[in-house]
């Protein structure tokens, strides 16, 4: 059975993940622990766990279709209540079982047991770490919650990010790379769910020393603050730049366009949809150079323009069947 | 197989429910709803749900042993965090569990498959109702936790208790008693976690008109506010008040004497061992009365003075299987 690895965080990999799970594949996700936002960010800060909101998505989305009612339970966010609201079931799921077990690892696997998730959720550190930005004008953002939704001048490009205190890699993230057959990256929030992963010690230079075939699947949608009008190009290069040149294998675009009725919400954020100009990869289209270019139509319509599960795991099956 | 239903609420009904499940009897537990204190009365306060605490207690009892860890979980506190301090995880669990399914006797049985529950545990009622105490000076007391830990003179006997507003039976706990062979009732906190039961409507009268064999199993201590001064006597003549006499088979009451350095604990907390007289009960020991008296070590030894589930069990099986 190919093994395939998906890295990334939020509900980028969460499609993935649902996709791919209806193919004979051993599925892995790695994913990010730097959050700090919401119900996770609460959790972190009064429990001292590692936060625990993308495990909970990648776990939710592997897990077997005979414990429904357990997925949605672990979805479920605390709506009323003086001190529960806000609160998703499945991370105070995950926040006991640390307890508990007394680490987070055994707490993801034991969760995975119960979900009878189907493949592995792996988290991509087990360091308690902060996500750092900083921006063109030399200003820190601290924390992935403020980077992902500004409270400084989203127009300001982010020159880098980086963790502080440095993380050093959970063996099994490492181990499941160097086993892989297939790695896939994103979708997701390039600075805040992707590369994150890739700034967590020897993540980096596992991706590029396994043999694995490696596809990165660009965002559908820009984001105010994070990838302010970004190109399909943009989005590769600053993979590029974190990960190195030429190691990815498939840069998957959308070309689907979006209803025009669904895309006021996302005016209103000042986000756009990822324009692709064949111009930006004349080396790519004409095979000189890696990554080989996919273009296809992934989106599924609807209020939040999200890759299509489906459509998707179609693209990255044909890849991983070769 | 033979059915066997438990009635009660809190630790008691727990210990026989511990040791009556290594027997071949199909167990039902009919428990409380009206507690109000602790984290059950804050989310019965914040989320209008019925209180989950009792409920709780007894799906772990019946847990299937294959899931050890999710029992685990089920009665794990959390002990820090502002937002979630004191809430015990399986209330939290069963409260998002009646959000999803829409009603609590919904969550309970999902509650009970996930935790692969031997048997069933059943609300006595799905109102929303509250306890009240009235005391022999005429003061009335509010809520199943101030009976329970009197902020008033705790000498001051229970005159009686009665439930506002009045609450329905739970159809299916009509239903498991109508089928019973054998109903056992307690131990537990006698005001607070046994009475409650028959003051339903309905539950009472099918306890009577059942032809099962009806055993009630006295306290080891009295409890201060609640049973002060009690002795075996007292307790019965409690249950008989409020179930009717000639209701009862069997009176299992404790003779194993406690290790004096277990009851400092229990002095400061002005609780006493339950005392038994062969005089209060000459009619019954001569089996000229029902119900009969069966004495018997029954004691765990240990910090918290409680019923031994093996030891009760085996006394409680010699019933069960005559």
């Amino acid at each position: 059975m190919k093994r395939v690895v998906v890295i990334g965080g939020g509900t980028g990999v969460f499609n993935v993940l649902t996709g791919l799970k209806k193919y004979p594949f051993h599925l892995t996700a790695i994913v990010t622990v730097s959050d700090n936002g919401g119900s996770s960010g609460i959790l972190r800060e009064e429990f001292g766990v590692l936060p625990p909101g993308d495990v909970r998505r990648a776990l939710v989305a592997l897990s077997s279709s005979s414990t429904p009612l357990l997925a949605k339970l672990f979805n479920y966010r605390f709506k009323d209540g003086e001190s529960l609201k806000g609160h998703s079931f499945g991370n105070l799921f995950l926040t006991a079982l640390e307890r508990i077990t007394g680490d987070f690892s055994s707490a993801v696997k034991e969760a995975g047991r119960i979900l009878g998730v189907k493949g592995e959720v792996i988290p991509v550190s087990l360091d308690k770490t902060r996500l750092f930005a900083e921006l063109e004008n030399g200003y820190l953002v601290v924390g992935e919650t403020n980077i992902d939704v500004p409270k400084h001048d989203g127009n300001l490009k982010i020159k880098r990010v980086f963790l502080n205190p440095p993380a050093k890699a959970n063996p099994e993230a490492i181990a499941a790379i160097k086993k892989a057959d297939v790695i896939i990256i994103g979708p997701g929030d390039l600075y805040t769910s992707i590369v994150p992963n890739f700034l967590v010690r020897r993540i980096k230079q596992a991706i590029k020393s396994s043999s694995a075939t490696k596809i990165y699947i660009c965002n559908i949608m820009t984001k105010y603050g994070e990838t302010t009008g970004f190109t399909a190009r943009d989005f590769l290069t600053i993979i590029e730049k974190y990960l190195g040149k030429g190691v990815l294998d498939y840069f998957i675009v959308n070309k689907e366009l979006p209803q025009s009725r669904y895309l006021k919400k996302y005016q209103k954020e000042q986000a756009q949809v990822v324009s692709f100009s064949p111009k930006d990869f004349v080396a790519e289209l004409q095979h000189k150079k890696k990554p080989q270019i996919i273009l296809a139509n992934l989106l599924r319509q609807g209020k939040l323009l999200r890759h299509d599960p489906q459509k998707l795991a179609k693209v990255l099956a044909k890849i991983i069947e070769k």
